[in-house]
């Protein structure tokens, strides 16, 4: 199995060893973690919401961005699997002071652990991290600048499946601030990967990257066109900080044009899902109707979101196999 | 059981199902949960100080203002009962900012967590995530602005039934700033549910609130005239910005007037218990050889903070049974 | 056993209750837990790494100086014997304004906790606290101002016995900042205890204690002498606020006269192991050739820091034998 993009994601026997991208990936590799996260979802409706999966095991949130929301599902995963949890902030400013980052890193990993889940604001740094960790050490991507947030479009791929469960049947709209998502471009990799029908991207020209004609989506700069006919919408959050940056006139001006009503989802098709990574800020990307609406699934998602990072750390660490998962596997 | 204060901390039949204030509950709700706090201090006299009660819940500390003594006793509560705990310190501020807190909370039960333990700087608060909380997610109050403290009530009540087993015999005094104590409010309501023979406040006018007509206490001025022949004297925490707020004019005269001193407390009961919700001012509210003294439950009331939070938390999410707590029944 | 230095430390048959310092110990101390550390640094190498030691025991990681570095490594130890950790951060301003260090430990202690890990940087501290906390609960120093940090010289002399098992053959050189070290202290006595051949310190006059000559050390100012025909090589941390506090000219001239190159280890045994606390300064006291070199034990320290502290827990809480430490007696 070749992997031109993020080789390193993958052992010798083509077996995820880190999950740094969806990129470059193969089918096996995504179904298989969405019927292990399948599984596994089941654990949460169980009267102990616990497994032995992963007792033992050292996982290490090693963040260098502050996100306590994002470390906060996989730290609930980890320990729903029974693994001890190591949280690290650590800010990127004192690491380059008095220590690079590789004695940092090689630091933490002399004592024995398992897994680095790491988030940091430089596209790039997972993988960075996973070409420089020792042998056996796993290394989860939670968010790399604009790159890669993987288990994010998983746990997108997964909600999705779950109302439709035939990916080539579905178009799938994100709308948004594309040049700066590494959700998006995580999701484009997979959905593409599973054969997605269409995956359509709708953005003012300001917020969409250089290489978008090389992601295979197709590009529409309207809601009214883009969201003709679709069965999922994934609305991204705006980061307020883009209006200063002179990419947007106001968050006025991005409501009226591209903040999804419950008017203009009419085009869609009547049962398309209504999808967001969250935080939502009402009112800018998204109207609240839409959001607390019959057809948004945004919780349902940050449900998911435990069952996918708990399928990917017992895929990695605990032995839980490609094929055929069984609950006896990971139990 | 009716409950006009706070009727959404009962189910259908009457049992807790939150814990948001020791108002209008009725003395089996506080009998049973005394009852089972004493199984349960027997454990942090075994070897192993844990129980298998909570194994495979996650128990959420959301605490909007900061504590890190509560929260800790909380924290080691639910360990002990074996329960994942998850700390959140949730500045007001950045949740007004990009997301609301009803959003904040929706996606974090979405993370299918069972019980949320709140702390926030403003009255009602508790019981407004109660209202919105997912349906079998438990909401406990770790104090609401000047509203409630229930379980800080309620170890308080444990200490003195420890010590001086009938309520009906008993006269307490409360000292101090009861206008601004959500400590006061709970245990007076509590100690009133229990039957106590006489609830009295000392302080000074400016620390009386409006309604202290309405709470079924004697209201006294004067430590000596209060003080006289009572069983128990809780001394409350003096908030040092309260001298800067003009309702008192200095540490020195707080002391000269409120102070608890040896002599003060010749005129109380000679078994007179001393209790103070921590931390202590010495010097201030009450002098060192009293809070060291012989008569002092101070830190008693600390060891049974432990267990009287195990015990809310095992009634309301572990199924122990409100009549006749066995240990069986919790192991 | 008489231990003048710090006899709280010991209980009256002699036993460890306490580890405060590495001073006034005797040798059978420091070679039960080292043998303790062997077998522990077993669990590591398992596949399950976690053994049920202190099931049920809490134990309090209480740092006044804020080092994520060595309470990660103290956590971790905890957590692999099934501890419950609790991890305060207490800044000694907010101490000293509302509640007193001893109010602050009374009150942790009533939560029926069973270790404090303490550091701070006051000097005496950790044993200050050691003679105040109530009966049955252990204080281990993770580091106190300029006077111990007895676990560090234990995984020290634990990684120069894997190497280099007998200390009376062995040559130590430790070379850097020795006045402010506690690290280097802690080294001094045990490595004496142990019976080492010569114990060598080599620094600048200015960062030499006063009472150098009563620590059992041969005194060297220059690299080159001091370095001959050792067979271990300690480097220190430069702390780099030195340099402001006139104590020495620049990081440059520091580098030029101390600091260690592969050049400079040369006149060392050929086979000599180098040693470093971290984190490293590199191209300060230690050159990246050096640190990274096939003689480094560096990165062997901080996984021995973990089956070391992992055995002076057992030894104290879990009741793991003086004499003959079996496996089985740990599990």
């Amino acid at each position: 199995m070749s992997n031109p993009s993020h080789p390193i994601q993958l052992d010798a026997q083509g077996r995820l060893q880190h999950f740094l991208s969806t990129e470059g990936l193969h089918r096996q590799h995504l179904t298989t973690l969405l019927d292990i996260a399948e599984s596994l979802s089941e654990v949460a409706e169980r009267r102990v919401k616990k497994l032995p999966t992963l007792i033992g095991k050292t996982i290490v949130n090693l963040f260098f961005e502050p996100s306590t929301r994002t470390r906060t599902t996989f730290e609930l995963a980890a320990k729903r699997l029974s693994a001890d949890v190591l949280n690290l902030s650590i800010s990127t400013s004192s690491t380059s002071k008095g220590e690079t980052l590789l004695d940092t890193l090689r630091n933490i990993e002399a004592m024995q652990v398992d897994m680095f889940i790491v988030r940091h604001e430089i596209s790039g740094s997972a993988e960075f991290i996973a070409r420089h960790v020792a042998p056996g050490i796993a290394v989860l991507n939670a968010g790399d600048g604009r790159h890669a947030h993987p288990t994010q479009a998983m746990l997108d791929l997964f909600t999705i499946r779950r109302h439709k469960p035939d990916f080539t049947a579905l178009k799938i709209a994100i709308v948004g601030d594309i040049l700066h998502s590494r959700v998006a471009r995580s999701q484009i990799h997979a959905l593409n990967i599973l054969g997605a029908d269409e995956v359509r991207v709708i953005a003012p020209r300001t917020l969409l990257p250089n290489d978008i004609d090389r992601l295979g989506v197709t590009v529409h700069q309207r809601l009214d066109s883009g969201l003709r006919d679709v069965d999922v919408v994934i609305v991204l959050r705006l980061q307020k900080e883009r209006m200063r940056g002179a990419l947007l006139p106001s968050e006025a001006e991005y409501y009226r044009c591209y903040g999804l009503t419950e008017a203009r989802l009419k085009v869609a098709k009547p049962d398309a899902l209504v999808m967001h990574p969250g935080p939502i800020n009402r009112g800018v990307e998204i109207d609240s109707s839409v959001a607390d609406g019959l057809r948004s699934v945004i919780l349902e998602q940050v449900t998911n979101g435990i069952a996918v990072r708990m399928a990917i750390m017992s895929l990695i660490l605990g032995g839980a196999r490609h094929t055929q998962p069984s609950s006896e596997a990971l139990v």
